[in-house]
């Protein structure tokens, strides 16, 4: 019978992103991974399919947080705007995680296979967002482009928040690009 | 001494998306291309460097094209306006090109290998369009803002024109897709 092992999928997190930091993502094993977190190879995989998900751990909770936090915006906000409320809410989220979030992201971003499963999460994320504006009554057109240029505009917020030097935080900045967005499109 | 071939890009183009749709990308030859062209493969090789070439050929002076309409924009437009400006640009190039413009395409959505292309093509673009709003004077936070989200805005007025029914011009949908953009982003 399997032992519940206490925040198992919290310590093969810290446990994989150290160890594909030091060794590379793709010179890292599962059995490594398992051993950095003083748990076996099979009490890993009774939590991940494989050591590309542990770095996407938690992605479903925070798409669902996401979807609620632009179905639950203001009647009177903007589409766009409810988007920006979803991407904060997620944002949080991410910096609930501390630093471990900047470092899963650069894991990511260097690896062409990683960089390429995020794409799809990100797709997937727009069509979340496109989802929850026709549930409050956004056209379909106006939801696909709402949705679309959010993502943009999160990407250009979370490539700041990497390089970031200052001490602002990721809903922080996500919330300022989405007030430039407003700045450079009004002449 | 190489023979002046009239026309051989052209042709070259008009043959390749045939044998594209026909054939499949994978499966046509440079000297089929040729072939069907009326040319020789040496003739092929005097104009491109290889068959995945011929579909993105022009995208040079398209893009000069590109940053020269944004740097002209009317200096009361606004950073957006200015790149919304180099795409209808853009876009009516495209056009110009005729029905080949649209199965080019096309042919790139159906293959991963181009969609990379393409992919890089766009951040080019993006790049572009930065550095031409950098050289009106927009600082280089908004410029790259401005840049990503003008290029959301294109993929999507691309996309509807690719399905559209109606017969509105991509030149047209993309200063629609612009004027929504402006519609979602106030409340």
């Amino acid at each position: 019978m399997p032992r519940w092992e206490p925040a198992a999928e919290a310590r093969l997190l810290d446990a994989a992103v150290a160890l594909f930091e030091e060794r590379g993502y793709d010179e890292t094993t599962v059995a490594e991974i398992a051993e950095r977190a003083g748990l076996t190879k099979r009490t890993f995989f009774r939590y991940f399919a494989d050591k590309r998900e542990v770095l996407f751990w938690g992605a479903e909770r925070i798409e669902d947080l996401f979807m609620g936090a632009i179905q639950s915006a203001p009647p009177a906000a903007s589409p766009l705007d409810a988007v920006a409320l979803g991407l904060e809410a997620f944002g949080r989220s991410l910096e609930g995680q501390g630093e471990v979030a900047a470092r899963r992201i650069r894991i990511v971003q260097a690896s062409p296979e990683l960089s390429e499963r995020q794409l799809i999460k990100f797709a997937s994320m727009a069509d979340t967002a496109s989802r929850a504006l026709r549930s409050r009554g956004v056209s379909a057109d106006a939801a696909v482009l709402a949705a679309e240029t959010g993502m943009t505009v999160f990407r250009v917020a979370t490539a700041r928040w990497l390089e970031d030097t200052s001490d602002s935080t990721l809903p922080q900045l996500i919330a300022e690009a989405f007030a430039q967005l407003r700045a450079v499109a009004s002449a």
